[in-house]
Formats: C-alpha cells, sequence, structure tokens
C-alpha cells in the first residue's frame, strides 16, 4: 500500500507530540517510552464511528475530545494516571479540512487539561464514515489498580456525580422536547463526560471494585457484580439524580440504562464511609451511597416504595 | 452509548489473551503491564480498512496477521522485540460470522509464532467497511532503540530479502496477467510480509539508521535521509530482485515505489560488512549493499549503465 493522501495530517498531528520525547517526533516507525520507575502500566483501547457512537452534527472539537476522555476514564476505574495516548484516525476523503482541524484541536485542548501527549498512530483514507481509534497509557503503583472483581457481600455500593443526564442529552439530539434552557448541560453532559481520574487515583487501596458506568448503571453493575462473584440491591431513591432530570419523561430509563454517564461505581466496606466523605469533600464530587453487595448473584432495583423493579421497566438484561 | 451487538466478539477475542496475564482476561476497563525490567518500551500502531489497504477477496485469515505483521515490521525497524497487542474492530453489520472466524483465527496463529498475546481492545459496529487497528508493545535495552536518523556520509546502505514481489502480487490480483506457476509466491508476498524481527534485534549497534520498506525503497530511503539530514545514491544493478520478478513488465517501478516490501533499508559503516556477512548467513537472510550515503541531501538512482535513473520514470517524488 502506499502511504495514503492523508500523510499531511501528520503534519497536524506533531504539534500534539511535542513535550513528549518518546514520540520522536512522530518521525520514527514507533514511539519510545521509558516506563516511569516502579509502576505498573495500564493500557486501554477504545473505538468511535461517526454516526454510530457520535452524532454528525456534533462539533468535531468534542468528538476528539470524548473519545480521548472515554479512554482516561477507563484509566480512572482502574485507579491509573494518565501518561500518553496514540490514535488512529479513519478519514472519508470527503472530509472538510475544518472538520478535522476542529477534531485536532480539540484533542490538543484535552491533552493540555489531562497533562498527556501523543505518542503515535496512523491516518488512513476510508470510504466509510469517520472513525478513530484510541490507545492510552497510564501507570499505577505495583498492585494498586483497581478491579471490577474484588467486591464482598456487605460492601456498600456507591456511584460519584449524577446519573442519566447524558442519555438525555442523546435524547434531546434526537428530538425529544425540553424546556430550551434546560437543554444545553444535557446535550453538553453527553458531548464531553468528565472523567473521575482523581476519584480513581483517592479510591485506590479504599475501594474493594470499581467500574465506569459507561453502558449503563445496571448492565455495569452487573458486570462489577459478575467479575466479583455476587449481587447486589440499590434503591432508585438513592441514585443521584438532579431535580432537573427527573422532570423529563423516561429519566428513570436514562439513569438505569442509559449509559454514557462515566461515572465510577464502586464497592467499599462500611468502615470507609468516614473516608469516603472526605473525599468527597476534597475533590467537591459528590458521592452517593446507593446500595449493597449481597451474596445472592442477583442484581435488584428497588423503586421508591421498596419493590423490586421488573427488568423489562428498564431495558437492562440479567445475568 | 450502548454496548453494540458485537460484544460477543470479546468471547471469540479472549482465547487471544490467554496466557497474558495483565490482559485480565478482558474483563476490566482496561490491561495491567508490568514493564520488563531495565527495558524501553516500544509502541507502535496501524490502521486497515478493507477495500483500501486490503482487498476485500483477501482471505480474512491473511489479513488480521498482515496487519499484525506491519506493526511487528514497525518494532523490527527500532530494534525491538514483541510483548503484546490492542486491537479495535470496527464490523460491518453484514459481515459473516465465518469471516471475523478467519480474521481472529489468522491472529491465534501469528502470536503464537510471534510470541505475543493479546492485551485488550475495543469491538464495535461501523456502516462503513471492515476497519481494524492494532497497537502493538515492544521491547528494546534502554538506548538499543534503532531509528531513522543517524546514517552518515560514506555509509553502505543495505536491505534485507528481496524487493517488488508484494507490489507485483497486488497487481496480479489486480489482473497483471503472468505465467500460472508464477502467480502465487508473488500473491503470498503481497498478503503475509515477513517482519525481519531478528534482523532488527541484531542491527543493534551495528546500524546507523534504520527504517522499514513499507511504502517503497525510495519513498522510504528519502525518509531516512530526510530523518538523518544527508542523501544517497543506489544502483539499481544491486538492488535484490529475484530474476522471476525481472520478467514482468513494471518491475522496477514495483522494486522502486511499489511499496510492502516489509525489508529493513539500512545504514551501517564500512567496518560492519563482516559482521553482517555473519548476521545475513546466520538468519538465511540475504543482505544486499545497494548504495553508498553522501553529504549531498538527494536520492539517486543509477540504472544498470550507471546513469541517473529520472525521478518521473519511477514515481517517486524528491524531497
Amino acid at each position: 500500500m502506499r502511504r495514503d493522501e492523508f500523510a499531511f495530517i501528520d503534519d497536524l498531528l506533531r504539534p500534539l507530540a511535542r513535550g513528549a520525547a518518546g514520540a520522536l517526533g512522530l518521525d520514527d516507525d514507533a514511539a519510545l517510552l521509558d516506563p516511569p520507575a516502579d509502576r505498573q502500566l495500564v493500557v486501554a483501547k477504545d473505538a468511535l464511528v461517526l454516526g454510530v457512537h457520535a452524532r454528525e452534527d456534533d462539533p468535531p472539537e468534542t468528538i476528539g475530545r470524548k473519545l480521548l476522555r472515554r479512554n482516561l476514564s477507563d484509566l480512572a476505574a482502574m485507579g491509573a494516571e494518565p501518561l500518553a495516548y496514540l490514535t488512529a484516525l479513519c478519514l472519508p476523503r470527503t472530509l472538510e479540512d475544518a472538520w478535522i482541524d476542529a477534531f485536532i484541536a480539540g484533542l490538543a485542548e484535552d491533552q493540555q487539561d489531562f497533562g498527556l501527549h501523543l505518542l503515535g498512530g496512523d491516518t488512513v483514507a476510508t470510504p466509510g464514515p469517520f472513525s478513530a481509534s484510541l490507545t492510552i497509557l497510564g501507570t499505577v503503583p505495583p498492585g494498586a489498580a483497581l478491579r471490577r472483581r474484588g467486591a464482598q457481600p456487605g460492601d456498600d455500593l456507591w456511584v460519584s456525580g449524577t446519573l442519566g443526564e447524558a442519555a438525555l442529552g442523546l435524547r434531546i439530539l434526537e428530538g425529544l422536547a425540553v424546556p430550551d434552557e434546560d437543554a444545553g448541560p444535557f446535550i453538553q453532559r453527553y458531548r464531553l463526560p468528565q472523567p473521575r481520574l482523581q476519584l480513581g487515583v483517592a479510591l485506590r487501596g479504599l475501594a474493594h471494585a470499581v467500574i465506569d458506568v459507561s453502558d449503563g448503571l445496571v448492565q455495569d453493575l452487573e458486570r462489577l457484580c459478575r467479575a466479583s462473584g455476587v449481587g447486589a440491591r440499590i434503591e432508585l431513591a438513592r441514585l443521584p439524580v438532579r431535580d432537573v432530570t427527573r422532570q423529563i419523561p423516561g429519566w428513570r430509563e436514562a439513569v438505569l440504562a442509559g449509559g454514557d454517564d462515566y461515572e465510577l461505581l464502586f464497592a467499599a466496606p462500611k468502615a470507609a464511609r468516614g473516608r469516603l466523605s472526605e473525599i468527597a469533600a476534597g475533590l467537591a464530587l459528590p458521592l452517593a451511597r446507593i446500595g449493597t453487595v449481597q451474596e445472592q448473584r442477583e442484581v435488584v432495583v428497588l423503586d421508591e416504595e421498596g419493590r423490586p423493579l421488573a427488568p423489562a421497566r428498564t431495558g437492562w438484561r440479567h445475568f
């Protein structure tokens, strides 16, 4: 294969690699990395296809940032700190220069905010829609990585921030009518999730099991439970949901099964409650205690009257 | 975004992660990696789009292997040894199960042959053609990585193996007529390049500059020269070209500008000639001395009569 017509993109990407010695100016066949002494590496890779994982009318600057933030959220769930990233970009020939400029400008802004650099990658042409994958490298102290497994019966279940807004933001973009003044924050939440990196670091040695809520609270809770060999019982009334969210029809489904929240869901022993309050205050990030880990391997959601919600009503699958 | 309908692919991929402790069974948000002590990490990432970088009638088992081998060739050019890889797969909904099974079977075969494991990744749906990216991790002793820069005037220029066959293999698939008994090896060379990993390791501390020939000999030589701040003069008569190749119309273009060879092109001091002969013999891999590095910053190809070939005749760009 000949190097394709998009090789000029390398010139656009090069500034993103400035400051990363191992990127070798994107001029070599691969990047070189000195792993920080006495750390384990954490590696994740996520892909997005325009029209599937992002809307064609999403601003291009948020599309790159969201892809990066999804990967950063994976690091957060492992308690890791970001180090560097690589991209593979598949560009349709019809893509406008301004679009790709904005996409890259978004990455530039976020990599500065989150303290990491581009290390390398590949750019190719595609007859299909724009797509991209991003590989992220992070580090943790040896043995300190948070895992999905490890939740124990009797543990509290916690979730950070608030739930449901991203999924409703997507529904608003798809045509759901809400008062104009309410729409913006929901849409923003959908387009620019906030990876909970500082919380992930703070949970090291404290949480028994952690996952980020990317596919919906119940589904990700099921994953955490399955990995830990336990079940869970959570209470709808305890879920962190903004008042403005509760005004919107379908908010329960959005909260329980909507996904795209990128909050951290974690199990921690009761003894950690005091420390978790301090962490929440220190990070100015609410942490809601939403339920309990149980031995019986099922995930139960209790409604406001304490009755189990039927799975069918919330759209999640049982395991 | 909801986890898409292709989550079942994770089950197909999981066997590829067996034996890689840090892959965590592909069950966590990210993979964990203990960087080998006293090594630098080498990281590369390549993408392919079906119909652009592979033909739709290529056997699916070779498509995954070629993507992996392109990345392995990047490691070879850095003198690195493979450690692990991650994939991002974008699957059209129309893709047949047998296709993806064969794609993954190809990866399974090659990861065994080359001694590395799947560490993680992502699988998503796409309305476009099948595409994939692969991130590879390798290691080198500190400071031992081979680079594109470093070629010095007076250095010999060398290339491994033989050139032009892969590009002609592609042309044969596109309809170029050759005797039936000749077609197979050319096509095989196009579909399954042989990354020169052992040669890369052997060149550590010996070669001044290395690149893998992926986009065509002259273009990649230009890159090596540009990175090194030098020029080069090579002789067509010295290029390693099989007799059967020379029978095919257009073989010169294929050899000079065809690409997909995945041989190593490198500069080494004259004093290394003896050692390089030993290496070639030890690896049973021919190494051809094709020219010389010069101070003047241009790449000149001399034809069989010692006259400079006009760039236009071979399709390469000058720098």
